[in-house]
This record gives structure tokens, sequence and C-alpha cells, in this order.
């Protein structure tokens, strides 16, 4: 008898995972030019040229011992300097090396980060709608998830419920801006809001409470600065991931930054380093720390994304649908016009529109659409997004 | 408060991290040609040049969205389909692609397996001496570690001591062929009989034990063929790396395969997938994903290492120590000359050797010699063992 709870995870397909194979058959039948597909987050602008001219120069001009030679288990120094530099640069936090932990993507940032803060039975509250794996992640790390729902209205954090949420066993929640799947970003006001309420709560309970910045679609925002969380709140620990930001999904490259004022925050990062051992994953992959240490300073191409933010915001809008504007990410959220968002996908596939329901996020009643597709498949959606949009103004 | 087992195991450096932090002070104190450091486990042999060709083709030929873009969960199913047919040609094993799972190196196939097979409080047999991680990955995975050592003389499975170690607690055993610290092939004979032994404590107890065969160094095997051990015990997991084979430490890449006839094997594979979730692990970075896939084939460089091994083993014979003769790998163990190893240890330093004490391995009284360097360091190092070998024969 195998592990039962690994073996239910592993046979449980994600919503996500099956809406893709149906589009993956589907597009078989009729051709992929006539499947509209807003299922998944895999970015659909290459990678920046810098990134490849990384790779290449990397691989033509080092010696293949030290190139793939294990670095150390946090990683390799020079990679955590020029992050610590680009930190400091960009948002004024004195970040040093010595707590930048090298991980294999943002699923192993967020699953080293958990173990290592973690007891058996504590809390971790993560804000609905969010990304599915968060629950996965923290039940595996020992945790109780807590979900605390958005305001409806602007999906910024509701004090009034997360406050009623917080409790002395709370020893995290996990923050995601811009937001998988609204595209929201937090404002300043909501992100210094936040660190009062769980300054106000760690005074009361005497206790660490700790701020879990997911932060792969940080690069990612069109119209404002993302608030940088660990200038506002001290106790905070950065879960980073290049996946989005230059296009390397599939490479599993990113970091955790244990914020300078965090406390006991040598003992924070000692953990991090205990947890990464324990979960197997010292020495993140060796070639890809050493290119995204070239191209920390590199810009993400984010217009791609930015016109078919406003193509499809525009349509949908005009169409009568009631959706969240998105400040950032590659994702729309979308009030489905019944309320089982699940028989709303449905209808959507009849006119090949492929959309996520949001039941999984945790927040019913709505739809993820994943605009990181061509503008080509944007543009030739949008009679079929007025179609569907039809069915309900009858 | 962050989790305690972490905080401890971060804060704990493992004694060859030790050494090998001690030698590059040496080395910065009198010059590195003076230090001969037989601490680590890195390859000296470059990645065979068909590796780099490899990686420098992909870059440059392939669409980057395609190339750093997700793969499957368990790994691109072209690469588990080159893997599978590897070993059924080199093995006459039946491998299906659907029962490979590509892992993040060799840590990661082995927590994965050992999270998705073991239940709380079961127990994960290891025999001694072996690499200290096991111990803590199988305790993060729940099981409790049961240490059966081996025979002195040959360092061979003591069966005696193994079959009175099985419980019906038993969940699976971890072993490792060519081993290290040893450098010891286990003998087709002894895999027989280690799967008779099993299949009759299976019967017994009416449980399934499953032997996790923990592969880094298959290829690295100087006079025989190792053992292929689905060919001899229907419930094994061999867990894989190319970190050895292919001299990629650095770059985290291997794979999982559960073997053809494991009972209820598509619920063991589940359970991988399940476990790779949980644990943060799905989708090994693409780029070497690739890399390996198109070279399953390349032959492994071991020519230097059977050098160093021929070497290193007779004039530490002729110095009149008692050595282990390696079969495979490349390490050398040697009895310490005094019972504490890590006094032996000291003394070597003296000489400008440095050595692990075997203790953290669980077998006192031996050290390994880790011989994957130049063979000009094992040349000029050998008449430092002469003199430290004199010391104890005064």
């Amino acid at each position: 008898m195998v592990e039962q709870k690994m073996l239910a995870l592993g046979k449980k397909s994600s919503v996500i995972r099956e809406i893709f194979e149906y589009g993956k058959r589907r597009k078989a039948e009729i051709g992929a030019e006539n499947v509209f597909d807003f299922s998944l987050g895999n970015p659909s602008i290459p990678a920046p040229q810098a990134v490849t001219d990384a790779l290449l120069e990397m691989v033509q001009n080092t010696d293949p011992v030290a190139l793939h030679g294990y670095t150390s288990a946090p990683g390799d120094l020079g990679v955590r300097k020029a992050i610590a530099e680009h930190i400091n640069k960009n948002f004024g936090v004195a970040a040093a090396p010595e707590r930048i932990y090298m991980t294999c993507g943002a699923a192993a940032s967020l699953t080293v980060t958990l173990n290592a803060l973690v007891n058996d039975g504590e809390e971790v509250v993560v804000l609905a709608p969010f990304f599915p794996e968060y629950r996965v992640f923290a039940e595996k790390a020992g945790a109780k998830v807590v979900v605390v729902p958005c305001r409806e209205s602007d999906f910024q954090i509701d004090f009034d419920k997360l406050s009623a949420a917080i409790t002395e066993k709370t020893k995290a929640i996990i923050v995601n801006s811009p937001n998988n799947p609204t595209g929201v970003v937090l404002s300043a006001e909501t992100v210094k809001a936040l660190a009062d309420l769980l300054n106000e709560k760690q005074k009361a309970f005497s206790t660490d409470i700790f701020l879990i910045a997911d932060e792969p679609y940080r690069e990612l925002s069109y119209d404002m600065q993302v608030p940088y969380l660990p200038c506002y709140y001290d106790n905070t620990v950065v879960c980073y991931s290049y996946s989005k930001s230059l296009s390397l999904p599939g490479e599993r490259i990113g970091y955790i930054f244990v914020a300078p004022n965090v406390s006991d925050g040598n003992d924070v990062f000692a953990a991090v380093c205990g947890a990464g051992r324990a979960l197997g994953f010292v020495c993140a992959p060796s070639l890809l720390q050493y290119v995204v240490g070239k191209c920390v300073d590199v810009p993400s191409d984010i217009e791609a994304y930015r016109r078919n933010r406003d193509l499809l915001y525009t349509a949908l809008c005009e169409d009568g649908f009631t959706v969240i504007k998105p400040d950032g990410a590659f994702y729309l959220f979308m009030k489905s016009p019944e309320p089982d968002a699940n028989a709303f996908c449905e209808r959507a596939k009849k006119h090949e529109l492929l959309l996520v329901p949001s039941d999984d996020f945790g927040f019913p009643g709505y739809v993820r659409i994943s605009y990181c597709v061509s503008e080509d498949t944007i543009r030739r959606s949008l009679p079929a997004f007025k179609s569907l949009a039809a069915e309900y103004l009858k």
C-alpha cells in the first residue's frame, strides 16, 4: 500500500490539465487554428535574446567540469551576489547573498519555504482565488490551510475576514501579486494595511507571522510598480521564479530571499537550507543558475501581453461580460454569466473556447482566461466570445 | 519558531562539506597543488563532447518557446521513450515510457520515491556503509530508518542480519551498487539471494517490500556488468541520475523507473506523480531533459577513473593499508589503522591528505577516499600516503 495522499494526488489530474488535454484532442480533430485554448499559463513570448546568448556563451567558453559541477548547496555565490545587487538597486532593500537560496523554480521556492517554517498543525492563510497547488504544498508541509476570500468588488484583501482568520496558530500567509488567476496587483495601500494588521496580530499573539511573497509575475505589470513586500513588512520571505519574467517555465530556476529584518533571520535561512536538503533540492541546476546570474537586469518583454490584455478586456466588456481588469500577469478573471462556471465552460467549448472554471482556485462562479497566446489567436477568438455572450443575453 | 528538524539539519553541516571547506582554506594558504583533496564526489572528467554538442544544437536550432516551455509533469514523452528503449536494449526489461518519471537528479529521485511509498512510521532499511543523506530523505518522508551493516570481509550483504531486520513494517530497502562509499558492486549471487529473501518475507508478512535501486554509479563499473535489479526482483523502483555517468552533477537530471512487474505498479507510478507534485518537482529542467534524451547511449568515460583506482589501490596495499578493492564508482574504502577514523583523518591532514571518516556512513573505523581527481594528484599524493602509513608501522 503506497502513501495514500500521494496516490490520491497523483490520480487526480488538475482541471487545468484536463482542459488542456481536451484541447490537444480537439485540435487534432478540427485543426489547431480553430481551437481557442486559454487554459494554460505557458508563456508564448520567447526567452529574451540575452538568455540565448548567455546560454551559448557559457556552453562554448566555460570548462564543462566547472559549468556542470556542483555549486554550493544554496547556489553559486556569484549568482547570489548578482541577484542581491539587483534587489538592492531596484527596491532599496539591503539584500545579502547569504540570505538567497537558489531553487528549482517557483514550486520549489514555495515547498522549501513552507517546510522550513511550518510545524505540524500550524495554519497557513491563502487569499482566494489562489493557485490550487498552494493547498497541496502547504498540506504536505504539515499545515492546515485557511482560505480567506478577497473582496469581490476589486479582488483586493478583505481585511475584516482576514483579521478574523488569523489566530495564534497562523504561521504564514501566502500573497501572490500580480495574481494568478485574477491579474490583480495589490495596491500600496492594501500592502500597508496588510503589514499593519500582521504586526498587530504578531504583537497580540506574541508570534511570528511570515508573509510569503510568491512573485513569479512581478515583472509582468502593465500600469504600476508592484509594491515590494520586504519594504513594507519585516517578516517577509520572497519566493521568486524566472519562469515568466524570462520565459523559462520549463527550466525550473528561481530563488528564495529571506528579507534582512526577518526575526531570527539566520535561523529562517538555516531552516530553508535544511528543508532544501530534506526534500532533495540542494544545488539548483547549475547552467541555468549561471544564465540567470548574467540576466538579472534583462527586462521582461511584456508589450505583447499588454496588447492581448487590452484587446481582450475591451472586447469582453463590450460583449457585456463582467470582467476584472488585470493589472499584470497574463490572466483575466471573468464572472460566469450563470452561477455554475463549469456549465459555462462546457457551453464555451461549443464555441471552441477553452476556459478554466474558478472552483479549484477557491472562488467559484468565475473563469480564468490565460491570454499568453498569440495576438492572432485573441483576434480570431473575439467573434466566438461575442456569440457566447449572445446566448446569455437572449 | 521555524520547523525545528529543518533548522537542525540546516545548521549541521556535513562532515564532507567541512573537510571540503577546510581544503579550500588550506589551498589558499599553501597552494592548491600541495593539498591532496579526496573529500568530494565531484566528477573530474568533463561531460562527453556529445553532451556539449547536444546542448549547443538544441539552443541554436530549437524554438525557445518550445525548448524552455513546460514539459508534461512526468517529463517529455520523447525523452522518456528514448530512456525506455535504452533500458530495454541494455537490460532486456520491458520498460514503458509511462513508467518513467523525469526528476531533478538523484536526490529528487529518492525523495519522490520515498514520499510516494512510505506511510508514517513504516520502516526503510539501509545497508551500512550508506550515503548519509538516505537517513535525511527517509526520515523526512516519515520513515523509521533501520541500519543493517554489510559483511566486513567483502562488503556484500550480511543476510542473517538483513533477515532479522525485516519486519511487517518494512516498506523498502535502499540498495546502492556500485556503492558510495565502498566502490563495491553487489554480485549477481548477492542480488539473487536478496531477491529470494525479500520474496520470502513478502510472503511471510503478506506485504509489499520495495527494492529502491539508487544507481548513479551504474555505468562506472570497471570489471563487471552491474546486475540490473528489475531483472531479479519484481518490486523494484530504479532511481537514476546522469550526474556521474555524463559528468553533469550540477545539472540535476535523472529519472525514476517503476519496473514492469511492480505490484499495483500503476498506483506506485501515480503516487510518484503525486509526491512529485507535493514536493514541488513537476517537470524536470527541460533543456537538460532534451539533452539526456539525445545522449542515452553515450558511453561514460571511465578509463581515467580506472587508472586512478589501479594506481591508488596498488600503492595503498603496498603501504600496508587494509583496502577494499573498488569494483566501480570512484570511491575507495580504507580501514583506519587506529580505531578512531576521525583521529586518523586529523593525522592525514598533517600530510595534506584530505580523507573523510566513515562514521557518518554508518560504519565507523574506515575512511572514504574520493579518487575522482586528476591522475597527477594521485601520483603526487602517493609519498604522503607512504609517510602516513609509516607513522603506524613504527
